[in-house]
């Protein structure tokens, strides 16, 4: 049976990525409390492709799948991204593994335990020498309006924000990325907002968060800031962009903000 | 050219539904204000088929439509129903029209002007003798929490929420359905809810829609039980279905209610 | 601190369903291979509420889920509903579960393997003495048009298609429903389309799906009716409702069938 | 009433970018055939805010973009980036206007007429005294597999693909961007795939279309590939990124590629 791929290519057009997008698998990520959790991923995974080369072999990406999603994280992420690159004899390969990922989050007052999901990802490429390896997290916040409040003689509108953080990391001993786990990442975004979301509030939990969040208003400006602020101070982080999409419950669109950071060099 | 679709079926399997569907074209519909509105669609056409018969013949359905969409409402929805079943030889029609339509708003202190969004969608079935029509719009609206208001010292959590209204009337002299305007459907979620929405608000419109809403406070409940008050006091209203969709502000989850209601007939 | 929700209400409106949606959480279902599957959910959960009550209490359904989804199934659906009632204190209950299920798929010639996703809900309502159970799956597959087959010289458009079944089944001694398991309803669609999907094909597997759907075209209509001749043969099938949509090949937009069908009482 | 986005902020954080997003609203675009097409599009807007404020005046955004909705396109694009500036006191902004475009298109038989969608966007950006514009198109396409093809007795499996072509061009003599019509980029991406799509086809036309496609079979690969040999021939063209998605019928996931190229700068 002919193999059509490896047919001679004359056009002289490589090709940046070539792959599979839109898999869904069940993988088994880190959990900083629980050892491991199990949950489902989207992914899509590529290579580059020499202008010579007609095709590459789609069916070798879900094969080298298969053998990685028992345990899929920023630390296996080179193992993985380096074996694409040899199965499929490619100069560079790319990775993206989008999946929720749950905590057990306990109500402020009464302590009510319920579980929550954070939209994360891992994204990964490999070229030269080189392995990039960014982590993203979105964390839904509460976010109440400074203007509407001070200009208001009662209220504040307030609504559902999502705060979306992507970091690089720097490197360990081994090569492998330093640990930023999912878990400090969503501190750092409820820290950043006017309160936290929890899956579970009973009546004088609901009383604390409201109060909270009329303590802490906050623009998405703000939000975007705040994130800002306590990662530089983080030294484990070499770059991030934060940015923020509030629902604004008085229209129907919404607000954003956005900045990205790259921690300047020692030299 | 063999017709494959008039072939003979022997499974003895008629079908309710045969058609298109995710179907995109403009649209033209009446406006209350401007007299029509240009918008686009995304529609589903479809046809019953007897058992003996392999297949409908879906060209027919994009003929049909090609004809109809220069004027698309509730009142022209009969023909349009009455062509399909005629050109494709079937018993009854479905037709699902859904459709972004707009309306200025003026601010409610400085008048300020922008365009605001309403999905709505017309829904035709025809069979026998029988058309019956439905509207559906979706008014986006300020909700706010009445028990968090309640029971803290200050502030409540508020957000934006959903209030679908699908509503059946009557008939007029000609056989076709009474007019009820998608403004007024708007107008009266509006009403039933905490605060409107609006495009564009400048400072003074944002204190008074945070005030409005901190005085009106609604649960989802509250919502669809004070739309279902207006609707029943509606005569041309015979039946409607109100569901309110809340994105609560403190939860990463929806609260939602339901309401379906049919005027008792008059024997 | 007040009970809001508890105040009486006399807008004489009683409400269907009021409770929360889209609320996302890691479920254990059962599976016909492996005993247990773990993956992730998106629920919807909800009570009727009399017209002399104000409000429910929101925070009862998450607690009520925390002690039900270790194991969620058609089978211990019933007693999830019996204590939302119980505690929420309600007439009806009603729970909406879905999710995506995975199963390891052979390539029909190599055997090679990998995991395929299927989305699947249970669907369940209480009233009075009756539970009412539905199970949903949708199963994607190839289907190649017999109208194109038939008037080329060569060639066949040919698209994925996805089935949705949905299921009631009689009850076991215990009252509890008959068990129709995921697979099987798997099973029966892919039987009825052109070729079953699968998530890794290596040359001479894709050889065969190819040659699989040139000899078994099938239009939506088609596909509709042999799932229908196949679940009225199964006596454990009490209803079920069968809609296909094809993502035609040819056209930017979807061609749908769909069949309902309950089995005649044996009075 | 004070201005609190106007309070100085000491957090030294500059934002990259601040605005609305997912606002919808009727807009007026040109059309090659038409003259003017009236379309409905989703927007963000936004621009830079420097560390020392605290705060944007979002409604600004809203009241800018009702003055130039009457007719958006990529040359008006300009003046409505420099309103931005001006009006948010801004060093850059930012457009994204995403929006389907209707062509007309007729069958390849019997010339039968209906409207087919495609969904375009303008994307700008003017910073210091640059302004980068980028029209984006998706074109869906028909594609068939070679390997498929190849290796079988008879048949081949194929798919609706996606082709999305983004491109930027040179300037004219009044410093606009050289006009590059949509209706060209869906010319160049249906001559790259297996076979263009109709919204319309009667048997005739179902039988052309058929054969076409099993006349030119094409990987996402070949279609990326032939897409970049048309665009680098257009000398208007200074930069395009083309991808293709294949929405494969034999898999429950998708195959893409990409590339990216700029044009050689002549010194």
């Amino acid at each position: 049976m002919e193999d059509v791929q490896n047919r001679h290519d004359d056009r002289e057009v490589a090709i940046d990525q070539v792959g599979v997008s839109d898999l869904r698998c069940p993988i088994t990520v880190l959990d900083q409390n629980q050892g491991k959790q199990q949950t489902v991923a989207r992914l899509s995974l590529s290579v580059s492709l020499p202008h010579h080369f007609k095709g590459t072999h789609m069916s070798r990406f879900v094969e080298v799948l298969e053998r990685h999603r028992g345990e899929l994280t920023l630390r296996t992420m080179p193992s993985l991204l380096a074996e694409l690159r040899e199965r499929l004899d490619a100069e560079s390969a790319q990775v993206e593994v989008a999946f929720p990922y749950f905590i057990e989050k306990s109500a402020p007052v009464t302590g009510a335990k319920g579980m929550m999901d954070f939209e994360c990802a891992f994204l990964g490429t490999a070229t030269g020498d080189t392995t990039d390896l960014v982590l993203r997290v979105t964390i839904p916040v509460t976010s109440l309006c400074p203007c509407s409040k001070e200009i208001s003689d009662y209220g504040a509108h307030n609504q559902r924000g999502y705060v979306t953080i992507s970091v690089r990391t720097g490197t360990d001993a081994e090569g492998l990325p330093e640990i930023l786990w999912i878990e400090e990442l969503i501190a750092v975004a409820e820290a950043s907002a006017s309160a936290p979301l929890y899956p579970l509030l009973k009546r004088p939990d609901e009383r604390h968060v409201t109060m909270q969040a009329y303590e802490n208003p906050a623009f998405v400006e703000d939000i975007v800031r705040n994130v800002a602020v306590r990662l530089k101070a983080d030294p484990r982080v070499l770059w991030f962009e934060v940015t923020t999409v509030n629902h604004e419950s008085i229209h129907n669109h919404n607000a954003f903000a956005r900045v990205a950071w790259t921690r300047p060099s020692k030299n």
